[in-house]
């Protein structure tokens, strides 16, 4: 099942269920079944909603519209943490002049930085250092700590895609990359959260990639994370509880454009893709601040 | 005006007014009018709100209670976004070995990590190094994006105290801190919020301490920031909207645990306090995770 977060003609809330892996057509969860929440955290968090939401979307009389009507928001869009990984491929590690970490780095997000698929990430006046990562992301799906390797994917609602975009310059204005990752609408989420069914366990071994304007900037595959997803899960929950819709995006591989000789950033007019195999194709085009 | 977050006996969450400062009694305000919002981040959020609930709460009909039977949550208990600054006092940054910085270090904490006066602050079963720091909270009451000097303060909803409570070895596992910020129930806020009106301009010139176990560890006052709080609402809304609820806390002064030769870290048994000169006294007993 493949599901999105959108706003309808009325900037109402929405949660759409994709017809089929490349579909034009989805189920409008709302209008074929009024009892369901409205949005996809408290979807994600409500117990049997999920299992309500494939029957319903399935049936006869589900109600269908076309994807080129609605407005994408991000995945999730109040999530209450996303946490981040750097530093996640040992490619990229070293393209930044890090060594192979022991640990991973961690940062956060808040929902004021993410846009939707489709909608413009921005940059923004203080600088022209706008810099993408593909990243896989993960949304938990029930709450948990001290997970283990054998009960971690259990906590997965499913998987999306991020760009996790970034001004490098604010990120290294101080030691820590926080403010740098966290202008508005600079990262995108979506455009849908696939359940783990349609996946490989942990999503290993799926190619993910960054475009420019149609050219290949990254070009890796999961099964290179130096932290995999459970290992993932294992490490934050010693540390945290994760609670449904909790967003935690896997770093980024290498082929970033600050690391380029020259270095490329994204500007106004550009589009900016990242494609997961299997996971879906999240475009943004670029705009300046106005 | 003192507003502060609790729970009541049936677990509802709950806004109280503190009758005066000093006083053992509250004005409830749901139980006064039941058409106030039931969260003070709601109750900040809603036009004309606040005005609403201090005339309440000074009314001949106000339903009071005493203080002793509410159970204290995080003042904000899920914001959007919680904005920490680090080495924001230059004594502080210089016992742990940095150089006197340009630019803040920015991190974020989430809202799993926070609790309430008077509840326990967590040691985690992962490490002992856990240290106070003291903190000096504002809460942003409209939404804002490139404040200015001259307008930033009509942001602030008010301000309060924050324990932002650190496992020092996860801290330091990596370059970026956040992970060491975030273990569950390791930073205290409370007990209340103090409205701009009854403070300096900036919360500026007010003492701050730390004690643990009655003894002194940090003592400083809000005059020696390196940013003080308009330059930190300017600095971070240059690049981010900051909205209603959200809550900043502005670093630490000397004092702490770990700089301490030999180090000191709060452990199971322990009483740390935090107090700010006319804005409130925050006290947590430490326990150690289960």
């Amino acid at each position: 099942m493949r599901l999105f977060s959108y706003l309808d003609k009325n900037n109402q809330k929405r949660v759409g269920v994709l017809k089929a892996a490349g579909s034009q057509e989805f189920v409008d969860l709302a209008a074929t079944d009024a009892t369901l929440p409205k949005s996809l955290l408290e979807l994600i968090a409500t117990p049997g909603a999920m299992e309500r939401a494939k029957k319903v979307s399935q049936s006869a009389t589900a109600v269908t519209q076309s994807l080129k009507d609605v407005r994408f928001i991000p995945l999730i869009d109040r999530p209450s943490k996303i946490v981040c990984l750097g530093l996640n491929y040992a490619d990229h590690a070293a393209e930044g002049g890090h060594a192979r970490p022991e640990y991973p780095s961690f940062f956060m997000r808040g929902p004021s930085s993410m846009v939707g698929h489709l909608e413009p990430m921005i940059r923004p006046k203080a600088s022209d250092k706008f810099d993408f990562e593909a990243e896989l992301a993960f949304v938990v799906g029930k709450a948990g700590r001290h997970l283990t390797a054998e009960n971690a994917l259990d906590h997965i609602a499913g998987y999306s895609v991020f760009n996790d975009g970034s001004l490098r310059d604010y990120q290294r204005k101080s030691t820590q990359w926080t403010i740098g990752k966290n202008f508005d609408a600079t990262g995108a989420f979506g455009p849908w959260l696939v359940t783990p069914d349609e996946l490989p366990p942990g999503a290993d071994g799926l190619r993910i990639q960054s475009r420019l304007n149609g050219q290949v900037m990254q070009d890796a595959n999961t099964k290179s994370f130096l932290w995999g997803v459970v290992e993932t899960l294992v490490l934050i929950t010693e540390c945290m509880t994760l609670e449904p819709g909790d967003v935690v995006i896997t770093g980024t591989p290498a082929g970033v454009g600050y690391a380029r000789k020259p270095p490329v950033f994204m500007k106004q007019g550009d589009t900016i893709e990242v494609e997961i195999e299997g996971v879906g194709l999240l475009s943004n085009p670029v705009v300046d601040e106005k």
